[in-house]
């Protein structure tokens, strides 16, 4: 049974201010020295001292639980996680988007579900066309083009669309405490991923300039890609309408044995499609951290979990609780929740 | 047209010693400070200052080449690029002796092909099974176990198998002038990645320790994995009879862009299974380098090329000649082929 950062967050929060004094590594060395808190957009608290007490443990070279920094695998679910993903996952904001620009090309669609759906803003129509039509609007929209050309298209859509509530550019609302978090970690010898459902190749788009992940270190779902010369000579890859794999749920841990190779020591997610990540990452030997972002802050951002058709937080929360998993409380334990300024360069 | 290793190659080798005197950057200040020759093991020549000039432009700080580190990006082909692959794929030596091995808890191999021929030492019989048989062996090999198992099993076959003609463990029989060049890259900013044909998981077994090459930067061909809670409970990855992706050919600049998402500055590869490799990094933007290693050496290794079973160069021999790519020549080029002393800390 390895160690659980749930349970060491129970007790820093009993021992407090002692335990912050004496906490290891490279948190006694930044108070000693007057450095600033790693994580000010954190409240104090459980979670906050979970996380400074972990990182702590695997960082102190000699302790009981130090972890050679190329072990330090850290990884990230994505919507939800660092970056909002209510009222729609953006991606499929995206979609949705693309379906609308590329209608005029399209005139039979004025015609056909889930197109005509998508045009007249009716989301029963969308989905009463079920898994199908998503398919055949995702083809339609992330398909048919090459991968230079895909990026270019989503580059575009992250410069000029609004979120809807928020009327911000949607590579904006990211979590500025998780984009502390990520910084914290990789100032501590970690590696950071993104391991999420959304698609690579959109997720690319933003992650290095955003998260300051880069490409190499997403993970995602994907589609088939076709590499082809043109009769130019130049050789392309080409998007093909055949989904390659789907990286959610327990096909998350499938995704990182295939991309990452080495079973993570930190994870954090947000819904039921992280719990296998979650459980895969807590079954290896050693320090190990779980955590879970619960949305309960319907002021600020969103407030959802058990009922909730995006993000569904159901059977990991209880997990969480059964298996003193680290939840994030976003009401009680983020100082802010969105970045104050948005984040993107452009 | 992007600038081509091959032709500053050719400029190289006419320049002779003013060239190394003027290289910038990392080279001159290393020639300054009398640093030690980076890649000791290649004779002086045509690759070997292709290869120092090309880094040297891309790592000089205001130059007209210099790329950040962040996108100095190199891939390398395994099987025959890093360590050798003669007689046969050294994950294919493995796959037979492992049929021989489970041969007693199955007598019914005995009498079916292909494991009669292979337990029988019939190379024809194993042949004439075809691709089908092939798969029935991997099936039988790669299969029904949970990943952590196939890694052990990998692992002790490395740790007692010897190469039929050397007599030294498979991961020993390393290049020992890649092996200089991988580290000379990285301590330039590149990062290194493998990107073969090879299973994926195979290759992590030995890729960090033997080449420094982090499980996370390698990619290959892989099979379907399937998550599992064991009665245990226990959470558990299990191999696949299913081929997921196959990591060569023209699917090497499809993996690149999933596993990778950025376009390689440098590839090595040595046979045709690497052209499309080759092709997708050179067709990038701003200064390239395109090798391929061509075994020339009977002797101290092997030689082949066109009509080789094993490894075939010879449509992508011609489009390095063609494009100016800078073609090693292992007989001339290195000064000694494999590692002096087994790689391998066991």
């Amino acid at each position: 049974m390895p160690v659980q950062a749930g349970s060491v967050s129970r007790r820093a929060m009993l021992s407090g201010v002692a335990t912050l004094v004496a906490a290891p590594g490279i948190l006694r060395a930044g108070a000693a020295e007057g450095r600033a808190d790693p994580l000010p957009s954190w409240n104090e608290g459980g979670p906050k001292q979970a996380i400074l007490d972990f990182v702590g443990r695997v960082t102190t070279s000699g302790g009981h639980d130090f972890v050679p920094p190329p072990e330090r695998v850290a990884v990230f679910d994505n919507d939800g996680t660092l970056w909002a993903e209510q009222p729609v996952y953006f991606q499929v904001a995206f979609a949705l988007d693309r379906v609308k620009a590329l209608a005029p090309a399209h005139p039979e669609w004025k015609d056909t579900q889930p197109f005509k759906g998508v045009i007249e803003n009716d989301p029963k129509a969308v989905a009463a066309a079920g898994e199908k039509g998503l398919l055949q609007i995702v083809a339609a929209t992330h398909a048919g083009m090459t991968t230079a050309e895909f990026d270019a298209v989503v580059k575009e859509w992250l410069r000029t669309a609004r979120h809807p509530r928020f009327g911000r550019p949607y590579d904006s609302l990211v979590y500025q405490p998780m984009l502390e978090l990520l910084g914290f970690l990789r100032a501590s010898g970690f590696k950071t991923f993104i391991v999420s459902g959304g698609g690579v190749e959109f997720m690319r788009t933003f992650a290095e300039r955003t998260y300051g992940i880069p490409p190499e270190q997403v993970v995602g779902s994907s589609g088939v890609t076709k590499f082809e010369i043109r009769p130019d000579g130049q050789p392309v890859l080409v998007k093909e309408a055949k989904v390659e794999f789907v990286d959610d749920g327990a096909g998350k841990p499938s995704g990182i044995n295939r991309f990452i190779g080495r079973r993570p020591i930190l994870a954090f997610g947000n819904s039921d499609g992280d719990q296998q990540m979650l459980e895969w990452t807590a079954a290896g030997a050693g320090p190990r951290f779980l955590g879970l972002v619960h949305h309960t802050d319907g002021e600020r951002e969103y407030a959802y979990d058990r009922q909730s058709h995006v993000g569904q937080l159901d059977k990991a929360l209880d997990e969480a609780a059964e298996r003193g998993w680290v939840v994030v409380d976003v009401a009680r334990d983020w100082k802010s929740v969105f970045s104050a300024e948005p984040r993107t360069n452009r």
